[in-house]
């Protein structure tokens, strides 16, 4: 095999023209490095550093005051100089089973770890990530079980009047089997896009383990791009490879739910599902929460399953929208025909508690059955694959 | 709109617990900017820095000496400091269109610009991109044209005893037009895996762009997973998310070019395909263009397409495969079939360039008919982009 090892090693001198360790001679770091009883290691060759620390969800939070008042961010914690200048950080305690996310700061820089391909973004923010297995966190991973088809494809919108992409879902044995499926939307939130749910989701990973698991029935799962001005997310449209926007025009004045009902033509029409409302769920995080919310009280005999994260439910007073008018009268007319579920969850430190709060007693107020399901924590994707994973097994049962 | 104003702040301080300019109160760096007339400024906040360089493969190139012998890798130049500790470097000279890479290295260590989210992976070494348009680079951007759909499905091989992932592009048409399609398989590097052609390789965008154009007919790329040990790219196996190898066992010693019909089996029964000669192509660089080799000619009555880019052409005579014996008797059976395309294509500085060129004097020896491409610079992806969209082209004719 000893000239495979010389191909080997000729293309890799080809290829990691910027791996400046295989130059150097220094074979490559591991870092993160999981332990077995899930304490972690991480690992920075920076000789010239005089200071290197890491910031990451998994260490305690820390307080920070500005204009607009006070947040907690993730932590920071200093790593430690050892031989041939490679910091090290260990975690003092093992970690809880999680998909968690860091970044180096190095003299005041934040860097990815050089060492870790695994990158999520995260709007306009790219951060290394991990999993500890275990537990809910197993849902996460990638498992010997039958892997349904991801797929990005683009459908034409006549309300929108453009060409846009969408992420799909189908699940395993979809190609062949030639049964029709119930489909769930599932809608990002602000300054997402049709990536979101795919990626910090793990949309995927947590339905090819649920349906394995025969918790959740086989469903497609629909990932729509929510910024009714967006074609596609950054990178994937005509706009090239655009900085991403917080502040995107059309996210909440009611053009995207107005266009909804060409997301479910386009999918009814391209693939094999059940389509009337006992085969429709819908269910959004925040931004989504809230297009959630619109969107199946504007259309009470589309979806038989409503589901909000986070939702961010405000008042919208200086929208002017069809959707946003007559929110009773509308919720009257959806709850009269009795959806099978509407479900409600948000962390006990989501800045959007009260606006959900006030929300609930506007449906307790009414009689309007709903389930309410909180966890600890506020606005983060932790709770968002927690809510993923325990509101898809209760559809289409 | 105010109040949208307020939400979005506030989702921004949640999300963007990590961008810590917005704390400070700094707006973020627009890095690279491209200007109209294609020089490019590329910009780091790094107030303390004492050196801050940029490498990528548009500086010219630079000799390195190594036990291995003397390469050729991207320059590196030196950044300048500016206001508030923002370094920057223009070019001094528009650039050619094409896609580029590069990093930065900030005392010593290589990292990424935090300002550009767009990164693309080669095996272990993620690298910033950004394309600058105009000429065959229009090809790799995402245009305003029907875009085909891009797959991530599991196929079964029996012949490995393994499920296993690849990425499929099917043209944009296909999912209602009930139309049977002719289809490439487009193979991977050394190292590489069924992400390659699709991000480096930019086959989506090319293909949607040459059949906007009407220069390539509409057709099925099936881009699999070239390392027979593996399930698939890492991070979407049940591997977890694992260092990317460069020396993965199983990759040049028959078991891939075995199991070849397990694949074409799979699309033929999942995808509406012409299931005959006349609609299938093959090709594959380097290690991808060794398995095109021997694929085609291992199955004479498969391919009637067949394209070796930069292919790693190699003897190998420790290696004991039923695949690999008889190399001149499996091309004359290849050959009296007459296969409509044979298409050879190499840079003239690729280390490979001698033993492509022995192989074609072996098919002129014997007057076998094949086509030559010859192009400047090595064994690089620049490279492998404008094979695709030469080849391509010529398919299904």
């Amino acid at each position: 095999m000893k000239r495979f090892t010389i191909l080997a090693a000729a293309l890799l001198m080809c290829v990691a023209t910027f791996a400046q360790e295989a130059l150097w001679g220094i074979g490559p770091l591991v870092s993160p490095e999981i332990y077995d009883n899930n304490t972690v290691l991480f690992r920075l060759r920076a000789p010239k550093a005089v200071k290197v620390q890491i910031t990451g969800d998994f260490l305690p939070k820390q307080k920070v005051k500005t204009p607009n008042g006070e947040y907690e961010i993730p932590g920071i914690v200093d790593l430690t100089e050892g031989k041939d200048g490679v910091w090290e950080y260990t975690t003092p305690e093992p970690l809880k089973p999680e998909l968690y996310s860091y970044s180096f700061i190095v003299d005041g820089l934040r860097m990815n770890d050089p060492a870790n391909i695994y990158l999520i973004r995260d709007v306009a923010t790219l951060t290394n990530v991990f999993i500890i297995g275990g537990d809910r966190a197993d849902l996460y991973k990638v498992n010997q079980v039958p892997h349904g088809t991801v797929s990005r494809i683009w459908y034409n919108s006549p309300t929108l009047g453009m060409e846009r992409r969408m992420t799909v879902y189908t699940p395993a044995g979809y190609e062949t089997d030639g049964k029709r499926y119930p489909v769930f939307y599932l809608l990002h939130g602000m300054g997402g896009d049709e990536e979101a749910w795919i990626s910090l989701g793990r949309t995927a990973q947590i339905l090819d383990n649920l349906i394995a698991q025969g918790k959740a029935k086989p469903m497609i799962v629909v990932m729509t791009n929510g910024n009714a001005s967006q074609e596609a997310a950054p990178g994937e449209s005509s706009l090239g490879m655009m900085p991403p926007s917080m502040q995107l025009p059309k996210t909440m004045e009611g053009s995207f739910e107005q266009a909804f009902p060409d997301v479910v033509k386009f999918i009814d029409k391209n693939y094999r599902t059940i389509k009337n409302k006992s085969g429709r769920a819908i269910a959004g995080l925040s931004m989504g929460g809230f297009h959630a919310l619109h969107i199946s009280k504007q259309y009470p005999d589309m979806f038989n399953y409503i589901g909000l994260f986070s939702a961010a439910i405000l008042p919208n007073k200086n929208v002017v929208s069809p959707i946003y008018e007559d929110l009773e009268g509308k919720l009257r007319t959806q709850f009269a025909k009795k959806p099978s579920l509407y479900w409600i969850a948000i962390g006990k430190t989501d800045f959007l508690y009260k606006a959900n709060e006030d929300f609930r007693k506007l449906l307790d107020e009414n009689g309007y059955k709903y389930t309410y399901y909180e966890t600890d924590e506020g606005h983060i994707w932790k709770n968002w694959r927690i809510y993923l994973s325990e509101f898809a097994p209760l559809l289409f049962k």
